[in-house]
């Protein structure tokens, strides 16, 4: 990676600086665990927050790499959207923090904030390309076992382009930090570790008989 | 409840009507279970979505019940959303859908959206009472078991409310939905379960000697 995360006045992180982890392989690696992001747009006078599948292309032809979702052609917040600044949020919870007073309770968490431009992608190709792309983070390898998109789905697919410039990333782990007195007085601390874990995989009603699940939906179970 | 889920204009789900489930027992339902939310904050000319913790009073004072989120004073998109209309959005990731082609993958998932004004809580015993929704929400049963809050903290602490009365409700379960013709091509089509899972408590490394782990911390573990 030759660029870095570097915080603009927008991304800049004004509360916690002791949480900033100013390292972008961070951020990827948060942008590859995470499997949903936020979506804030505005729409109107007010924003509204959507929650959406997502693909990172460090490669992709926007500055910083570009971070691409998709909807339905026909979605409001897509269209409103194109061209103007809009925030997306991916967030992991990795733990719930038990203080030793209610003000000090808290989560342990990763939360990656990227501030950019919206960019409709007009290319088909690089339609394609997305859409393979937000196949193989929910799936990795499988969007090469599957037929091309047909003209008539892509054209029915409309993708965002936002580039990775502007990122922050925010993260906390580990123990709670009390009041001395609260810890003197035995009050327990801790935390409860909060994970994600992927099941079997459940075939479709309609499966053909005696079809064997594929090794990328195999593979990707726990 | 008395106060049904009314789509407005801002929150009425104009694409996949079939997936609105239109339905408050389930928008609280989902409300309990989810431990983060997004909230949306307009910030000079573009959106700003941070994840944060909440929690729900539905006999709250604001019309609908009331949803809390709550950060530090200091917070720059705590003072900047007060009396603004924002954007509270609580997703579940329930499952990866397989679908036979790129085109029909797609997640199951539940995801509320609540629009509103937001109110700073003034009131300090109202604020007492969020914070301890609050920590209730994380780990049921911890706040008494806690000490009150200090005027100190609770200065420190800075609350929004907003009414829960303009919320819409989105899920997907189940199955892809396919092209024919994938189907009986003898694709394997299909899903990937997802779930949260709780771990057990790790204790604090500055906890006094022999303290056992409490019941409501014990318990919140899967």
């Amino acid at each position: 990676m030759s660029v870095v995360m570097e915080p603009t006045d927008r991304t800049r992180i004004r509360r916690g600086r002791n949480r900033a982890v100013a390292e972008r392989t961070d951020l990827l690696a948060l942008l590859t665990d995470a499997l949903v992001a936020h979506l804030g747009v505005t729409v109107g006078d007010h924003p509204v927050v959507l929650p959406t599948a997502f693909a990172v292309d460090v490669d992709g032809p926007d500055e910083g790499g570009t971070l691409y979702v998709h909807g339905s052609v026909a979605a409001r917040w897509l269209r409103s959207s194109a061209g103007t600044t809009v925030c997306v949020t991916v967030t992991e919870l990795d733990g719930l923090v038990a203080g030793r007073s209610a003000f000090h309770h808290s989560m342990n968490y990763r939360s990656a904030v990227v501030i950019g431009q919206a960019r409709v992608v007009e290319d088909e190709a690089e339609r394609q390309h997305a859409l393979d792309l937000i196949v193989d983070h929910m799936l990795p390898g499988r969007s090469a076992t599957l037929r091309p998109s047909t003209r008539k789905e892509l054209a029915a697919t409309a993708v965002l382009a936002v580039p990775l410039a502007e990122a922050s990333m925010k993260a906390r782990a580990g123990d709670p930090v009390d009041e001395p007195e609260d810890v003197t007085a035995g009050i327990w601390g801790g935390h409860v570790p909060v994970r994600r874990v992927l099941g079997a995989p459940v075939p479709a009603q309609d499966n053909l008989p005696g079809l064997d699940v594929p090794d990328d939906v195999r593979d990707r179970a726990c």
